[in-house]
């Protein structure tokens, strides 16, 4: 296992996976336990880590320290890619570098810290970066994930301003509270989410993000209605999320829009109705959407891409009056917005993990999945051991 | 009565009065009935026009012609100024000149075509921009005030494509629906809104557009709940319209910000809490909001000025999770928005109307005037006649 493993990501198909609406299979990345050493509880383990803007992606002995108070050290068993992680090695949302990569993966608890309850070695958990710590005015609120109490960690520290890992001696930034594509990682306990220990893996990793994101924002941010209209921008993790849960809500017409054709097939799979390639046509989106909306536009638009004029499509296609738009994506933070598109009755929703409560809402998500109603088999494209990166 | 009538608009006053956060008093213009001449059913009056952007408007002679099927010719007995006057003088939303200016006022109907039905000759009319079939879909639904079968007019037209008013022979452009700087006008009877005659005229007047905006954007848009806490954003008509909504609806912490001290009265007289004048500090709108608001926020920001740096701190100043922007106002249609400042769980809803139903809620609004429930006196800076502006 050399420097090279960042191969993977050096691949032309990660990259286009990963580009704008192209986003759609967050490939698979299996990190083997394989713990090197073990020294007075720092253990010294493989990530793949981010040494700044532009650079490539290396592979790196990293040491993580032993959980401290209400912190959790979990041994990852798998993790997937997200768009986000693009973001972070471009230097979003601070250049926080050395960066340990990743947020989406699963793990089993390694050992955790004094106050830690409810937990214990060995349980299947997903380091998220929502928390939910159940007591402050938003947590306790119907309308919002946001936690007051651990909100959205932007500096890559641990709660108590330091970091849990280091490289050859030099602090090591976590993304978000993550730092999923390492072997081990310690995160706040507020932040970690027990699951059901029968869940495939797979599933279990991807649902910690991306597709979990858009299926919520059908639920909890546009609370889809029976018999509606629903245009999804960007048929990635998040995209095909959206297209589920709108299915699922009872939406009637689900329109996927991607320039990649071979979006199509993952679309209907999850049940979209109609597939738009907007280089197709001459026509705008919104236009192309009104043509299979009986000119009207839809009641909801979920925007999964961040990008600027996908955002003022997405806003155009949805009825003049009602029209609702669920914002997910982000690419760069400044959008220029066509305002009287919005003027006219339009509602812009942003949504960080498609207002999902962490410990309340993902555990359901995860039981529709091990149910069957949720079948997340079409999301896996590859499947790679850490070790085997290199032959990849 | 000569050309220079248009001096009222060159008044710095006014000018002031009408700009950026500072839409403060309209001022009202009293239009006597001084019909010149009446031939062949076309009547010659005189109205204030828009010649080009850019361009003094005059007070010309307008020939207005008879109502056809489902119109009405009204006589006009006030108008008010409202900021978006000035918008449609500068070539908004499409440069149709020669414009006859004018979206605020009350008349009476003074003849009605064929079709017209519950109308009277002498009934005292509001002639507004938006319409309300009672037949459609959105008429139908709860959720906006957009009539789907008569939109919001922007070239200017009737809807059979022609006008009117003319002058010299020359085709003249309706002001939306309107055009109520002018002494008669003919708009379809779906755009007509027949109220108490014992409403007084100026409030009449006043109610017909911008304080009814910000009242209705509390009431239909944002639904503001009892004990919530609210930022107004330019205290024009719109921005007073919306510091009584909020108070009637329970807001306890409604938060006004102008850059005109003289608001401070005028706010306060409406029900407003705290004022903020951002020239007085050096912090930021959002932070001086959150100063007041314990380090949170408000629940709802009512944004009436449409400056796009303004509209950022209307996103801003609201708490994370649940905060909620009503968007009123337009200064330019393309406004570079911080999409990160809504990603975080916040809502931005424009609004037409606020979200008022015509002919449904503005009656209400006009009896809660009657009953004095809302008492509009400050809002009255300067009243003139049509024949005194000379003097003015």
């Amino acid at each position: 296992m050399k420097a090279s493993v960042y191969a993977i990501y050096r691949q032309p198909y990660f990259y286009q996976s990963l580009s704008l609406s192209l986003s759609l299979l967050i490939s698979f990345v299996k990190l083997l336990p394989i713990m090197t050493t073990t020294n007075s509880h720092v253990i010294t383990c493989k990530g793949i880590v981010s040494w700044g803007k532009g650079e490539p992606l290396k592979v790196e002995e990293i040491q993580v320290e032993p959980p401290k108070s209400n912190e959790v050290r979990v041994k990852m068993l798998y993790a997937s890619v997200c768009r986000t992680d693009l973001l972070f090695a471009n230097g979003f949302p601070i250049p926080a570098f050395p960066r340990v990569m990743g947020h989406e993966g699963v793990g089993v608890v390694e050992s955790f810290g004094e106050g830690v309850t409810g937990l214990r070695e060995g349980d299947l958990v997903i380091p998220a970066y929502i928390a939910e710590c159940k007591t402050c005015e938003t947590c306790m609120s119907e309308k919002t994930n946001l936690c007051l109490k651990y909100p959205l960690s932007y500096n890559g520290l641990m709660l108590d301003g330091s970091s849990r890992m280091s490289i050859r001696g030099q602090t090591a930034y976590h993304a978000f509270s993550c730092s999923t594509w390492c072997q081990y990682l310690v995160i706040n306990v507020n932040f970690l989410i027990k699951i059901d220990p029968k869940t495939p893996l797979p599933d279990a990793s991807f649902l910690s993000c991306g597709f979990s994101i858009g299926y919520g924002a059908t639920w909890k941010e546009a609370m889809v209605k029976n018999g509606s209209s629903v245009a999804v921008f960007g048929l990635g993790a998040v995209g095909l999320g959206a297209i589920k849960g709108a299915k699922s809500h009872g939406a009637i017409k689900v329109i996927g829009i991607d320039n990649n054709p071979m979006k199509a097939a993952k679309g209907r799979a999850f049940g979209m109705t109609d597939f738009i390639n907007p280089e197709e046509s001459d026509k705008s989106i919104a236009e192309l959407v009104k043509d299979l909306t009986a000119g009207m536009g839809v009641d909801y638009s979920f925007e999964c891409t961040g990008v600027p004029p996908l955002i003022n499509q997405a806003i155009q296609s949805t009825k003049l009056g009602t029209g609702k738009i669920i914002q997910m994506g982000v690419e760069e933070p400044n959008v220029n917005i066509n305002i009287i598109g919005l003027l006219v009755g339009r509602t812009l929703k942003g949504s960080i993990f498609g207002g999902l409560k962490a410990k309340t809402d993902l555990p359901i998500i995860y039981s529709k999945c091990k149910n069957r109603e949720i079948q997340l088999d079409e999301l896996l494209s590859h499947e790679i051991k850490l070790e085997d990166v290199d032959s990849f």
